[in-house]
């Protein structure tokens, strides 16, 4: 996490297009926008602005595209693969001052700024009785223009799908400072070409969101949650396998290993969970039909010899989630000055999830590590995170090693570098493999998009070099 | 609906790149892709390809590309806006050869030529007990591939969405010849730009799509259905507004008013609908929680002063919506003569519905026109169809300004100029209208996927000079 502080561009211009108040040179400030989330290599920015108007983010961007400088956009800083960090150094530019919350709870839409935060919009929605649904683990930091740039979901998006299925409309300003509305605040359209969903999952790279219309859907007024373990993660796996194929939609099925079970009960005092692969499984109705759907489930359950069924009240459903949302903490604590050397994020095609499941672990032995694994399973998206010694560089490099070796897998079976987290820095070197001449498109539009290359430089796309 | 026969690209070099049997010259073949479902005036091609794969698509295109010759891609030709119309003349392009069904029902997924057509892929589906659910009213002639085009959808989109929603790959050949994958076979990825979106609804222009891996769902165990009447098309479309703002999801709501209701009595010898504002709504589930959401969705009805409620039993249903589908047919027929000067397809929130259904009925009155909707209310999407005297020119005349003076209305509401015909030739004139400073990018990623301007030139994008 060492960060580059050299200044390289000259920033004077912005006192000139935005408030003093909101525009900071100091290096204190400055420091705190060089790394995110991550634990990629991070980079002191030479300036940070809050911009709180789509009209304030076109004269940053349209003086410094006429100056080549790099701009970054920075939501939450909750990315996982250096989404967020300045690594060309220039502008950060933070949308923190972008706040709106507009609900037209009839449409079942909200208008948001780009800089809402997840949980703040979903609790505010709820005097509607509505929420925004990908539901990820982040909420708390992670805003909304963010989850458009990485195309963020999580827990819920085998019912309710990722933030591009809820996007009908965005703001959004070009490299050189054009407002551009792309799409309507509508749920269907077939106007022309789809510029919000090139946006959507672009990481900046392409323009900076500055506002976003979200489809909502109503809370659910039945949950129902069970936590199942299985004598092995085939049998949990192909459970959820199953599950899917045979077309139930649960709210969530979460997947957790033996090792991540250990490591909630070790942070948390007050839980004692079986060590065992794990499947949490929520369903959502608006109807009693939810329990007809919770037999099924535990049927498929026992069809894979599961070992326990345990059904959570409305109250302990949230603990359990909780549980889960703090894995990233309950890893990282649990061997003292052991650090989590990264965050895997792969998704398959449903049918092929226990074979990727199986690479993980056979991985970790492979190359002696400790290594947890969790995964919206329901969307066939596995996380794993191997826990390393810093000081241990050949440790570091086995645990990079993992990560090349199950993204390769993952390609190998249908799948796909990321299913959430985005490209980042980290997983630059894949997209060659994924997208084959499909890579080519990309940097011509990129290119036809941000001539200056000043968008969010060295993110998504490989060095030319690189292919 | 007069064509143009004038050959003018030298295509003979097709004879050179596909078998002989699948490229015609001759002018009755080619006088058959003249014109499309829609009113608009068709133009003869100079000649018609049938390549049955990917590599044949690419020779074609490679070739034309160099001698900068007009293609057309054809699917069903079943589009409403004159979409799969060869106006520049050159060569019509089909899918007809691409029919491949290659189902993997544990991933709740199918990969299918373009060229398969809706209703044949949903009946090869029916013994895995799945479907792709956008259903559409042409889906006897639709084909994949065209639906991809314009991003089609119809009865089923409220709870299932847009062909989008339902695209997970797509494989598609680029103007200059490249075979590119767009997308994984999996259910979410945050992996680059989503050039699969950016090809989904772009008619042609940007690329001609092969191959597409749509996902599926499961056919409902449970379906209910009432056909419920209304005092007036105000109390009927604020009954929908109502259902969908309370976070009902049924599996379709269907407006038709008065005069549809009147042209299905006076089209089928053995209906007898009551000739009032209508909603037909169907209901979708797994179990038993749909005869509680049924009573939900009659108390609704019921706060709008329904004055009837029809239960429909599971074989009346498929009746009823044949009659829907053959609204056009019973439109056409319905004065002697006379004949449909367009299909109206617009979409609003949903909040704005009944005020533009009012604007429909208020524009007919104002403009002496008869006029009938239909609409996938659920979406916010209305149909409506001005009838005519073709030897009229005045009354023609006054159809497409009741045509401009709605659409304006619905983007006045915050709505787009098409829900799901696309734009084709017919909605040019309201891009600029709708997308502002939008259409200039789209204008810019047109000029750098298709330089020579080959693919389906005049659709999508007005001309310069029309802005």
């Amino acid at each position: 996490m060492e960060a580059h502080a050299d200044a390289e561009y000259d920033c004077a211009f912005l006192k000139d297009v935005i408030d003093d108040g909101r525009v900071e040179f100091t290096e204190s400030v400055r420091e705190q926008y060089a790394v995110d989330a991550s634990p990629h290599d991070g980079r002191t920015p030479d300036a940070v602005v809050w911009p709180a108007s789509a009209e304030e983010v076109a004269a940053v961007l349209s003086e410094a595209n006429d100056r080549g400088i790099p701009i970054t956009p920075w939501s939450g800083g909750s990315g996982l693969e250096g989404n967020a960090i300045p690594s060309a150094g220039g502008i950060v530019l933070t949308t923190a001052e972008m706040t709106r919350i507009d609900v037209s709870p009839d449409d079942l839409h909200a208008t948001v700024g780009a800089g809402v935060v997840y949980d703040d919009l979903n609790e505010h929605l709820a005097q509607y009785g509505l929420r925004f649904a990908p539901g990820i683990s982040s909420g708390d930091v992670a805003t909304i223009g963010g989850m458009v740039a990485t195309n963020a979901s999580g827990f819920n998006a085998v019912r309710y799908g990722e933030t591009r299925n809820h996007v009908r409309r965005l703001e959004v300003v070009t490299a050189d400072g054009r407002i551009v509305e792309c799409g309507r605040d509508v749920v269907k359209t077939s106007a022309g070409y789809s510029l919000k969903d090139l946006i959507i999952g672009s990481e900046g790279t392409l323009g900076v969101v500055t506002e976003v219309t979200v489809g909502l859907v109503g809370i659910p007024e039945h949950r129902r949650a069970a936590l199942v373990t299985f004598p092995s993660r085939t049998a949990a796996s192909s459970a959820v396998s199953d599950a899917i194929g045979s077309a139930l939609v649960p709210g969530a099925i979460e997947f957790m290993d033996t090792m991540s079970m250990k490591m909630f009960n070790a942070y948390h005092d007050d839980l004692e969970f079986e060590e065992r692969p794990t499947l949490l499984i929520e369903l959502h109705a608006n109807n009693d039909g939810i329990e007809e759907d919770l037999e099924f489930t535990k049927l498929i359950c026992e069809d894979h010899g599961m070992t326990s069924w345990t059904a959570a009240g409305e109250d302990d459903i949230d603990d359990i989630w909780q549980a889960r949302r703090d894995k990233y903490w309950a890893t990282q604590s649990y061997r003292e000055e052991w650090e989590v050397a990264l965050v895997g994020d792969v998704v398959v095609p449903i049918s092929r999830y226990p074979e990727i499941v199986q690479e993980v672990s056979d991985a970790g032995d492979d190359l002696d590590l400790v290594v947890s694994c969790v995964g919206h399973a329901g969307d066939g998206n596995l996380h794993f995170t191997p826990l390393v010694d810093p000081d241990d560089e050949e440790m570091v490099d086995r645990a990079h090693d993992l990560n090349e070796r199950v993204v390769t897998k993952a390609l190998e079976l249908g799948g796909s570098a990321t299913g959430e987290h985005g490209i980042g820095l980290g997983k630059r070197k894949f997209m060659a493999a994924e997208h084959g001449v499909a890579l080519e498109l990309m940097r011509s539009i990129k290119a036809t998009l941000d001539p200056n290359g000043i968008l969010n430089p060295g993110k998504v796309l490989p060095e030319q070099t690189d292919r």
